[in-house]
């Protein structure tokens, strides 16, 4: 309690144009359980055009790093933002949250860094662009190709953050921003911005990011739209309302500024028709609805709103519920015996109260209602409100549950008979953020999934299978989308490289197959090879080059081939070894095993000494494309098709790579017979590989 | 000729609601050629917000049919309207276009439906939903998964087409509309809208699609988006103005209604720096830039507006460009010596004239400006107007060329000095659809993709090598990204799948594994598995399910497997057969090799007697996870994956489809070996399956 008693007032500053911004004046804020003055805001003086400028210059050196420098970076940001958590967790008492849910905040928001620069480093090329999908053939002869190029778009990427997760809020749009190459324009709400400014700060202090990486705008947005251009975007969390109004700024309009939007939903979780009292899920549907009441005091986007329940158990659950929000301790949430905080603002505790009153035209509160024993904290001046159930008795026909939002600790049953009206009511929300299902029963979870994708961004399945691993009904995660359709604001962030892509420039490049090859770095089949005296595999990962490529020797395969090989296998498919069978099947004769034949290959291209490939470690797209029969005359040719740096693993001696070779057999009339691409693990430099006691030296040294 | 002259007045219809709607009055459209009156048209009397409700309601049925029926509709389709195509190129030619003009947009827009249902039917399962990348593992112990899902968007995509590919224009954004199952509702531009009604006439007429996808609006759109509703979507193409005006609609707001726009930008094509005189590039740099500017009468939203060439060829390009041009003749595109038609209407014509006044302040015409002979057609009543090419001496302070946009034959020239500069000057136009580079050299193609990717949608390397078979600067394809940033509207179509899945909602789906299997219909690694007395290569497609598995026998890998294989395949790789050189390898001893693990794997998974499963024809994402020495034991886990159904293909006998399969090498500390999946080709049905003569029939009958 030490925090809020000795605390003095803050001065949280903007930081634009590498610059620290503050002013004597402004807003001032107080903190949510005892109404005491902790902060003085105001962006007044913030040069926004000048910020933007200065984002957009910088944003060249940020373009310039690789994905996985940028995910370095990254990765020690978080390292070095954990030191310093508990700074946060005292200004996160503040804000009137309680540790467990600045926990989801603060080491869910530095959490969210580190992921991001995991996923960067294991899923993308050490490159300044994204190569993707694959290489489309625009021509029958092969001339003519094109594939789809991902690169950072040259602006600034604009975030305006909601006041109930400072610290993730900032951190999950900032991440895979930066790992895109953008720049980062942050602008919190005033609420809590002084946790948000804390952890800035901190970020600005390590180095860890380059200048003009992130900059950070404290207090009113002042003319910041009339300023962007086609390459920055906007994304925005927060309200329907304030979105509906910022989304069509003539500025935003006008530029085709992307705008990306997460709106509060009036998010559903489903109770299983299948599920009874007794059954597992009930207590985990109940936690669960529970659990999304008190969190943040039920100040999350993703909240569940509406508990729809099977009208025969609306009882069970009520009571039940009951139960569980009983042990609900309200109050500071500085105190170990206290389980749920306070709002924000006594505003926002307001704004709550006005919406439970309208809600309650239609329904009635079960649960709550009455104010209880507050464990510290000021009743009045603090934002305190108990949680509170409502029941709606006809939710097929009422309007309020599925159109307004009490965002606070509240929640509403909804009764339903069947599973398509159970759909119906999920539905009437208009677009979700969110949706759960309690079942044990797959058909039904089936069933409602699909009845919800269209309407939902994420959907949790919850049941005794996967509890104990589950995140929860309102927890986004760094893989997996967060956003929604209509209501929630038809946006997308996180998904995993997804969040990353929607910070990029898609472009489509067509091109004869050698110049796409030197455009995206990566080898594409048809295009010119480079051949060499000495053999690709005796090459390190930095000597190899993208096109490098080897034409083997041939090699006749033979009845003794096909006979030895299936002995030695044991795989005797009747394709290869049966006369009669293999006659009447699709090849009309016995031919080899496909593995024997991608067996054969390696034994041609393979460099038998020790050298600087360490091992063949995986292998892809791999299509048998004709027969080979008793007779037939193979070859293979390997190309380097592409290259991806790795980083030194603790316990690792020395740094390698790993090459992707292109292969491709063909027969004696020079058609193709397979064609995969194999995954080598490649030291990277002559200096860290000690040359073998026997053989490959010379030609090594050759290179 | 005749088409004009016999002409009777058409009175295109709406078809809404499944009725066809047509006014006796309305606006009356003249040809372009003539000036003589061709059609009335007039929406007054549409119920829009009725045949919105209709398109939902249909919609369900839609959604019922599998991506692979609905794309096998879509070629029935497009088969039968290329059996009508003279009867669209007869109504071509009086939008004032050429028969090389219409084959762009009538034979283009129907080989867009062709692409689309043969990538539909490669790329995307026999379902109604899509999983999209890969499990994402949530929890340590892996009973709590997530994976990205695709379903439908449940409303109806609002088609708003601009007037210059009446019938490409509104195919290319039905097909991937209906591929993702939705329904269309196309509002065509008035000026060319006969034609659009026409080949919808046909498409109502050939019952081929269900009832519903498609509605047709012929005149104004009325109140068409005071109706539009969150699972909606609009995809508009045509001005930036008119862009800018709908997609601020409070409605569209209010519900978050997605708005793609495909508005037309300044596009630029750059002749590199090394290209000189007498090099093929500069022959195909002033080929490309004459047939953008005469195509469609220069009327494309990707036509280059601006060519920027080495300030030191400017003379050289102007005269081959002269030269060029002098050979396009105007007139009647009924006439078969016409090569450039008339643009849609004089008013459209005139337009231009004042974009072209207001551009001569800032350069001046080099080619054209004077009327030149006709060959047919009315010099006043029909919308001719000449090519025109302009220079700007100093385009770098210029605004007008990179801002005001002539939409005819008409292109400004731009020197440039270096490369930097010719990346300025194109970004000056902030966000194009499509742009070119001509140059054969590599690197500098390099430097002025990766300059121009940001602000390009798409962008086309041109040069000897691909010139035979490329398409051109300014063709969209259905396989590649058609959309641009910035002042292109920020918008994206086609690019294959990419332009299905923009017609779909994306959910993140967690639960447990058997829970996702369930739902996704692929099996999850980590989810219950279905083992049968029957082995699964004796079931037939119909037969397996998603899930059934086969644990094998077990397998010791001795030193003589390892040296039979060596000495079978050729493979004498040190980690296999030097006990030296594998000591001090990253495994520390001999071990077995990787295609041995398979093999060996097949040999204990195959059904060798003739069965369903025809062959392995494909293997992918195979890992070695763990090395195997001598003495270790191996044993395999096969699980079906999933199931993709196969059309029977001209030639084949017995439908077939592919199965995934799952398998998991692991050795006697069940530790995973080697993980990968599986493509077998397996007949569908019983019934089309002959049994053997030999063995397998009796386990098979079990099943």
């Amino acid at each position: 309690m030490t925090t809020q008693t000795e605390a003095r007032i803050l001065r949280p500053a903007s930081y634009v144009s590498g610059q620290w911004h503050a002013n004597a004046d402004g807003q001032t804020l107080v903190d949510a359980v005892y109404g005491r003055p902790v902060a003085v805001i105001s962006s007044e003086g913030v040069d926004f055009a000048g910020a933007l400028a200065y984002g957009r210059q910088k944003g060249a050196g940020l373009r310039k790093m690789t994905f996985h420098t940028r995910a370095r970076a990254l990765k020690a940001l978080g390292l070095y933002l954990m030191e310093r958590k508990e700074e946060y967790y005292a200004l996160n008492l503040l804000t009137g949250a309680t540790r467990r849910d600045g926990w989801v905040d603060i080491e869910g928001g530095i959490g969210t860094l580190l992921s991001y620069s995991s996923m960067a480093r294991r899923e993308l090329p050490d490159e300044r662009f994204l190569p993707e999908g694959k290489v489309e053939r625009l021509g029958k002869a092969g001339t003519f190709v094109g594939r789809h190029l991902l690169v950072p778009r040259e602006g600034v990427s604009v975030q305006i953050n909601a006041f109930n997760f400072p610290v993730w809020g900032m951190l999950e749009k900032l991440a895979p921003a930066f790992i895109a190459g953008m720049p980062s324009l942050v602008k919190p709400a005033p609420q809590t911005a002084y946790l948000t400014e804390r952890v800035v700060r901190d970020i600005i202090e390590s180095g860890l990011l380059p200048e003009g990486a992130l900059q950070l705008v404290i207090g009113e947005p002042g003319d910041l739209l009339d300023h962007v251009r086609e390459q920055d975007l906007v994304a925005f969390t927060g309200s329907a309302a304030t979105a509906a109004k910022l989304k069509v700024h003539p500025n935003i309009i006008a530029h085709s500024v992307p705008f990306n939007t997460e709106a509060d939903s009036l998010n559903a979780s489903v109770l299983g028709l299948t599920v009874t009292p007794d059954s597992p899920e009930f207590t985990l549907y109940v936690r669960e609805v529970a659990r999304e009441i008190t969190g943040k005091a039920g100040q999350k986007c993703t909240a569940i709103r509406r508990a729809i329940v099977p009208s025969g158990m609306v009882e069970a659950v009520t009571e039940a519920l009951k139960k569980e929000l009983g042990k609900v301790t309200l109050g500071d949430p500085a105190r170990d015996d206290v389980r749920m905080g306070a709002l924000v603002s006594v505003e926002q505790r307001d704004r709550v109260r006005r919406t439970l009153e309208e809600l309650g035209k239609e329904s009635r509160v079960i649960i709550g209602g009455e104010a209880g024993e507050l464990l510290g904290g000021d009743r009045e001046k603090g934002a305190f409100l108990d949680p509170t159930v409502l029941l709606c008795d006809s939710p097929l026909t009422a309007v309020g549950p599925h159109e307004l939002e009490a965002f606070g600790p509240v929640a509403t049953l909804l009764p339903y008979d069947s599973l398509d009206d159970a759909i119906q009511l999920a539905r009437m929300g208009r677009g979700s953020l969110a949706g759960s299902v309690v079942t044990h029963d797959r058909a039904e979870a089936t069933e409602l999934v699909l009845g919800l994708a269209s309407t939902h961004g994420r959907l949790l399945v919850l049941n005794r299978d996967d509890a104990k691993e589950s995140t929860g009904h309102g927890s986004p995660l760094p893989q997996l989308l967060h956003g929604g359709p209509g209501r929630a604001g038809g946006g997308a962030e996180l998904g995993g490289i997804a969040g990353v892509k929607h910070h990029m420039n898609k472009v489509a490049v067509q091109a004869d197959p050698t110049t796409l090859a030197a455009i995206t770095r990566e080898y594409v089949p048809g295009g010119a090879v480079r051949e060499d005296v000495v053999h690709p595999f005796r090459k390190t990962f930095d000597e190899i080059g993208v096109g490098d490529s080897l034409l083997t020797h041939r090699r006749t395969v033979t009845e003794a081939d096909i006979v030895n090989f299936a002995s030695l296998t044991g795989d005797h498919f009747y394709a290869h070894v049966d006369e009669i069978g293999a006659k009447e099947g699709i090849f009309g004769r016995r031919v080899a095993h496909g593995y024997f034949l991608i067996s054969a290959a390696a034994g041609m291209f393979v460099s038998p000494a020790p050298g600087p490939v360490l091992a063949n470690y995986g292998l892809e797209n791999l299509r048998f494309v004709e027969p080979v029969g008793i007779g037939d005359t193979i070859r293979t040719r390997l190309t380097c098709k592409r290259k991806i740096r790795k980083d030194l693993r603790e316990g690792e001696e020395r740094p390698t790579g790993v090459v992707e070779w292109h292969a491709e057999i063909t027969n004696q009339r020079d058609e193709l017979v397979a064609t995969y691409d194999i995954l080598t693990l490649v030291v990277r430099a002559r200096d860290s590989f000690d040359p073998p006691a026997h053989g490959g030296e010379e030609s090594a040294a050759q290179a």
